[in-house]
């Protein structure tokens, strides 16, 4: 395994309702030299989300959090940690009050995440010869842990879970340490040079070669059965 | 903000118990071409407990595991889910039957992570003129979540959180969303290259520049009063 670059796209202007967000990404492709062959695009859920017009406004933000969700797993004052229509586990079942289009506005998250990832990724299919995989993005709090990291909401041209049990183990005593999350190391990795207010809503991870395959970001969701946390 | 690079440190021999492990990853960060201003290293707590002889060998790992918890917070047949006595939640204590020295070897975690690292830079600042920060990392599961990512358990040289707040939110409403656990995201992109098979124990991540000012580890835990999964 050689070095892996993480790249920011930069110049995709302020995105809107309706905007094509795999020619403005591919704009910002084009300007950092193209597509490689491996290439990973992670894009921030946030400008998939207001191209596909999951924004609103409203002054009842707490009425749109419990709509979002299908269960609220813990409540303390305004913190809501809630259960997504798609499963994921997040505050404010993904709800966003910061850089949404304006005062009262908030952002929700897509509704089908691994949708908008393939989308992306069949648009810069057609224009550069070369599909990489796509991942889209969040930043989640988690349990134990202060500060939130990017993970991936959408995944789109990988598997977002890396499996290196040499053998089945039947008691899956082994499963936590030989699976690796790595569509949320991406995120999170590509969180880093996005930042949050630095107008990079896109980067690219050059060399870190993912695996054949395709898959979907719901893959990492911890299953019920197995959920010790409900 | 420019390009990330996240470059493997190879020839690392195997550790064992006793060896100078800032020597040993000095000599693989020459091999690499030297230090940079900015750079962070990244190095995975394995190496670190065995050259500070935090292995053991032993037939009732279950004991182990318990022994290194100050508390147990789940159990389901061989999972546990425990509190380490540095405060972080995860699987087995942190107790791990993977990459040990031999059959039947476990390997712990470093007693003080944050003065693990804090060794490394230290050696590291004399050899090169410039001390990197130095991030311990440790696979861990999640709750909610499949598949493992890497995170911090030790730090030097950089604060583990990045505070993007604009203005104090007194009533915690906006903390979950703007403080970026940054040391966390720098672990899980090293990890994209380390493998957990491969021998590269190690990891320059250049280009992001970690803000000045120290920090440990221990703030990433989240405090008691704001755990609602305890």
């Amino acid at each position: 395994m050689g070095e892996i670059r993480i790249i920011p796209l930069t110049g995709i202007p302020e995105v809107g309702r309706g905007d094509d967000l795999g020619a403005l990404v591919g704009d910002a492709v084009e300007r950092a030299s193209g597509l490689e062959k491996g290439d990973v695009l992670v894009v921030a859920h946030k400008v998939v989300s207001k191209a596909e017009g999951r924004v609103e406004k409203t002054d009842d933000v707490l009425s749109v959090i419990l709509r979002e969700a299908r269960a609220v797993r813990r409540r303390r004052d305004e913190l809501v940690i809630a259960e997504t229509e798609h499963g994921f586990v997040c505050a404010s079942a993904g709800v966003d009050r910061s850089n949404t289009p304006g005062e009262g506005w908030v952002v929700l998250l897509p509704r089908d995440p691994d949708a908008s990832a393939a989308g992306i990724r069949s648009a810069l299919g057609e224009r550069f010869g070369i599909a990489p995989a796509v991942v889209v993005s969040d930043s989640f709090g988690r349990a134990w842990r202060q500060g939130t990291t990017d993970v991936a909401i959408g995944v789109s041209g990988m598997s977002p879970l890396l499996d290196l049990r040499a053998t089945d183990d039947a008691a899956g005593r082994l499963l936590e340490s030989t699976i690796i999350a790595v569509a949320d190391e991406l995120a999170g990795a590509a969180e880093l040079v996005m930042g949050k207010a630095e107008g990079v809503p896109a980067v690219l991870v050059r060399g870190y070669r993912a695996g054949p395959g395709d898959g979907s970001a719901r893959e990492l969701v911890m299953p019920p059965e197995r959920d010790l946390f409900p």
